[in-house]
């Protein structure tokens, strides 16, 4: 292990150790600074662009010579998935760098909202009681605010009163507000940033933006781990813990946790969690209903019944969460049971519903949620597409963490393997597998069945045929690493959920699977993935590999736009209401077309018949 | 001390103990078992009648059969404060009996409101999910509000919606919810009664009232001591320790007493304090801030201005309150800092403002209120009157419990004296300091100053001259029972507060005293005074008795108006918007008026050159 050296994020004043020669892109990532990037990391599509305001770092690659102008390279500016931290330094993000949402810019679909939040700052300047005027704080900020603003009857959450008087007194009685409709939710100090908190909250992780809701930019974002998850791995094992024990413990966990991300995002920027004056949340409709103490047993009993699926409002406090008093916690509707507020976020941050060709946005995960987009109609459905792309029932599966193989390239009698932070290779992760899969098929090693032909790197082993990837002494482990047929078995099932997902989508709205336009691929997973691996597998339909995005976490975008734009909320719900979701498993065609859809093979999945 | 008999109130389902002999009125007071009274238990008012169910009482007082129907005595109708208790009884207290509110129909202003509250109960019965129906809770709640009660748009609570789901589970998709606007604040099952709780929440005592919103009756009334009476006897000692303590204590302790008060109320009935959709509350503007958790330091320091004076309306959660997680507190607006929201309960429960004759409302405490109304234009002000009229800083002062002198009669050398439960006297509550010094200065005693004249009772010690009311044999302390120059001198400084306040509003109202031609009491001090006595000390004005009505808890009845209607809510806010609100320190002439007050004579303090 090298010397470490210290970078300094600009402006997010993000600071953090890396080890020497890390490459800023992954140094990013693993520190939750959300970097744009379509290629993964690769070099290739020049959307990480990073300058560097001191420090010295690798020597600039051909490929970023290729990406940068001239003008930027004299800046400065640099691919922070290719260059590498040879010291400590500063690095400033762009701001077309910092976001997912800027990804979605180049994908095509310009989704630059008007700021226009549901709340504004107003700033006030009160008369100072006297003998011959002692009218109430209350009654003193109401007059004012109709006479000199034109807004009568207001009123004033009980929090912020609370604030109000204080602020007022110490303030040579000033102070500045936060106005949503006619209420008035928090009071601050003149010269206060009025801020936001958009939030994915996945069953895995949670996301967090700390937004200005004045410009609409994110000043600060960061990642962590759902500390649900010492209560179960997936939905399924949190709803029946929530079942025999009570929601309490999962909803105070998770709320306990986003306050702490809440106060580290915070103060990052020196601000206090009570400048948060409006919170935006999405989650799967399982994570959003542990979330606000909802009943969850019926999400996992037919016929999947949610509490809620509409937008829902209500104080932050409501739910514990340590914002400001007055705040609203707004979360963006659900669709149905398995497909929840943050693929709304997705459609509306992917901008899919204004697609005028045929488009399609997967959000690929242990549960995958599809919607196809023809003609502004939108129908959805979901996949039980297992944990196996989460490398869980891999043999050598695991998370996608350092050390994982994330890339397999199979050359004759040759096995080449990519891992995570280039470290040694310690097992496979989703992206890993899959991309272990496609090369298999593509060696002639297996066949469409998923079944082993004769090869030197196949063996017979207690557990039934598999092949080696990685040699006991290449591995991190000490351990080989192999793929068995078991573990092509599993993602043949995951694959073929999916698959079978999209095809009945496409048969419900009568259009051949040649006809869509574009492929949008949502989330962690769908991010890192090999669309062209996907494709060989009979995954995704064989389209040009140019009609494929893959977006990142869209859902938190989504949850930003309706953050910062009541107009976008508006669109998100109207999303909501006029997607039409399918359940497949009462759709009468879904077994055949399931079974058909393990095959290993773009052909055998994708029919112009149907 | 005989035996306990034991005694059943109904239909409030109360039980309780009371000595033999005790008379019903008084076992009900201590009871917090509110019966109306005008004459305050002494059988001229007869307003006083329950029914005795089973068991037995002391024979037919004459004056009972003056009071009381032919028809009333065969059906078993007695004048609780002449009947006493000689064995287990039941008692039947008829509704017309059980509340202040009934006597102000009495006293001449019917407040007969019709009850139409601000939430409503629906009962639903939804169609059951199923495998082409699973729409979420609330979807299949609001598509049922709109398709089948015309009501689009419905927002639910999101502590409504944890228990909506489970009771539609349970009872067969059938539930009773509560509608207020557009919002669905509980959800309870079939058949439930849709409750309210008011709240009167004065500085040493709370009264709450259990309603039913359908019918507007009241099921159970009960009153507790005000548990901060921990932290500081009066208002100021409480804002004292709330400025060096913080707020939290006192907010805490005054909840979780009112939550125990409720548990208390509701058990009575085998009610669920869940079952509380809405709350209403009043207390004086310091304990309304307390209770919020609102800043109260400006409330003492000049010039005395309030954080909030509007009405308030918030969810009873945000203030930790122990009933329907969606209910709604609302709190009746103040009029200044020491003209509290119960005080707005007072004109509203008795009508104040719509008296085409002048007319005076008062509520005496450690702070008196007043409000002067003519020609339906309402002034008000508020006087320090001290707590003499609690009994404290009198010699021989206490709280009008069992044993406290509430009667004084001199009659030459004679003096006679009358106490709470017919108890040997223990000391001076403050009526009877008011009635001893009338009767003094009937019998020539003191003068007009308040000095002793020469007089066989007066004494000279080393505390100055003292007039001897109790023998120490007569004593239930064993030490004699005094009323001192000092004790005077107090009653003289508390008197002139509130006949200094009454002249200076009907001064700026530009009208004599004797056109007054109602003044109404309220309160608990002012319920239990002698009003002759009052006149002849001079701190009320010299008008005809029957211009004045004791009506007890008005603000209590004022809270209770407020939550069966929404009419009398918004009346509150109206006549809090139009009383005028003079402070009486900064009134020119009140130096002279009030030094003028603390003669004890009517001519020297009502006069009709002002």
């Amino acid at each position: 292990m090298g010397r470490n050296c210290r970078i300094d994020f600009q402006p997010i004043g993000r600071r953090t150790q890396a080890e020497w020669g890390a490459r800023i892109f992954q140094v990013a990532c693993k520190e939750g600074v959300g970097l744009a990037s379509l290629c993964g990391g690769k070099g290739t599509c020049g959307k990480c662009k990073v300058r560097i305001l001191s420090g010295e770092v690798s020597p600039l690659d051909d490929r970023e010579k290729r990406s940068l102008s001239a003008e930027e390279i004299a800046q400065g500016y640099r691919l922070a998935c290719l260059t590498r931290v040879v010291g400590d330094i500063q690095v400033d993000i762009p701001i077309e760098s910092l976001l997912v949402s800027q990804r979605l810019q180049v994908s095509g679909e310009g989704r630059d909202a008007v700021v226009d939040p549901v709340i504004q700052a107003i700033t006030v300047s009160l008369s100072p009681p006297s003998q011959t005027d002692n009218r109430s704080d209350q009654a003193r900020l109401a007059d004012y605010l109709a006479e000199t603003c034109g807004l009568p009857h207001i009123q004033i959450d009980l929090g912020a009163q609370r604030q109000l008087s204080t602020i007022l007194r110490e303030d040579d009685w000033q102070a500045r507000i936060a106005l949503r409709g006619t209420e008035v939710v928090t009071a601050g100090r003149v010269g206060d940033r009025l801020l936001g908190l958009a939030v994915d909250l996945g069953t895995t992780s949670i996301a967090a933006y700390l937004t200005d809701l004045e410009t609409g930019k994110v000043l600060a974002a960061k990642g962590m781990m759902n500390p649900q998850i010492a209560y179960g791995e997936d939905v399924v094992s949190r709803i029946s813990y929530a079942i025999d024990h009570g929601g309490e413990t999962l909803q105070r966990t998770v709320v306990d946790g986003l306050n702490r991300l809440v106060r580290e995002l915070c103060s990052e920027r020196e601000l206090a969690p009570e400048g948060i004056a409006e919170v935006v949340l999405v989650g799967n409709t399982a994570m959003h209903h542990l979330f606000l103490g909802l009943p969850v047993r019926p999400l996992i009993l037919a016929p999947y019944v949610p509490a809620v699926t509409g937008s829902l409002v209500t104080k932050a406090r409501d739910i514990g969460l340590a914002v400001s008093p007055g705040a609203y916690l707004y979360t963006l509707p659900n669709i149905a049971g398995f497909v929840g507020a943050d693929h709304v976020g997705v459609l509306l941050a992917t901008g899919l519903y204004e697609m005028r060709t045929p488009a399609i946005a997967i959000d690929i995960g242990t549960n995958t949620e599809i919607t196809l987009s023809v003609n502004g109609q939108l129908r959805s459905c979901s996949c039980a597409s297992g944990p196996a792309f989460e490398g869980a029932h891999i043999k050598d599966g695991m998370r996608a963490v350092a050390g994982a193989i994330e890339r397999v390239r199979i050359d004759g009698d040759s096995v080449a393997v990519e891992t995570i932070d280039d470290q040694p290779p310690l097992g496979l992760c989703g992206s890993g597998v899959l991309d272990a899969i496609a090369e298999l098929l593509r060696a002639g090693i297996i066949d469409e069945m998923g079944k082993f032909r004769p090869h030197p790197g196949v063996r017979h082993t207690e557990r039934g045929k598999e092949f080696l990837l990685v040699p006991r002494d290449q591995s991190g482990t000490g351990k080989e690493i192999t793929l068995t047929e078991k573990d092509i078995s599993e993602i043949q099932l995951a694959k073929g959920a999916i698959a079978s997902g999209i095809s009945i989508l496409l048969k419900n709205a009568q259009i051949p699977w040649h006809e869509i336009d574009r492929v949008i691929i949502a989330g962690a997973f769908g991010t890192y993935i090999n669309v062209a691996s996907a494709i060989r597998i009979g995954m995704l339909p064989p389209l040009p590999v140019h009609r494929f995005s893959q977006v990142g976490n869209a859902a938190g975008v989504g949850a930003k736009l309706a953050l910062i734009s009541k107009t976008q909320r508006q669109m998100a719900e109207e999303i909501a209401r006029q997607v039409n979701h399918l359940e497949l498993t009462g759709y009468p065609a879904y077994p055949r077309v399931f079974a058909n859809a393990l095959r290993l093979s773009p052909a055998a999945n994708w029919r112009d018949d149907g």
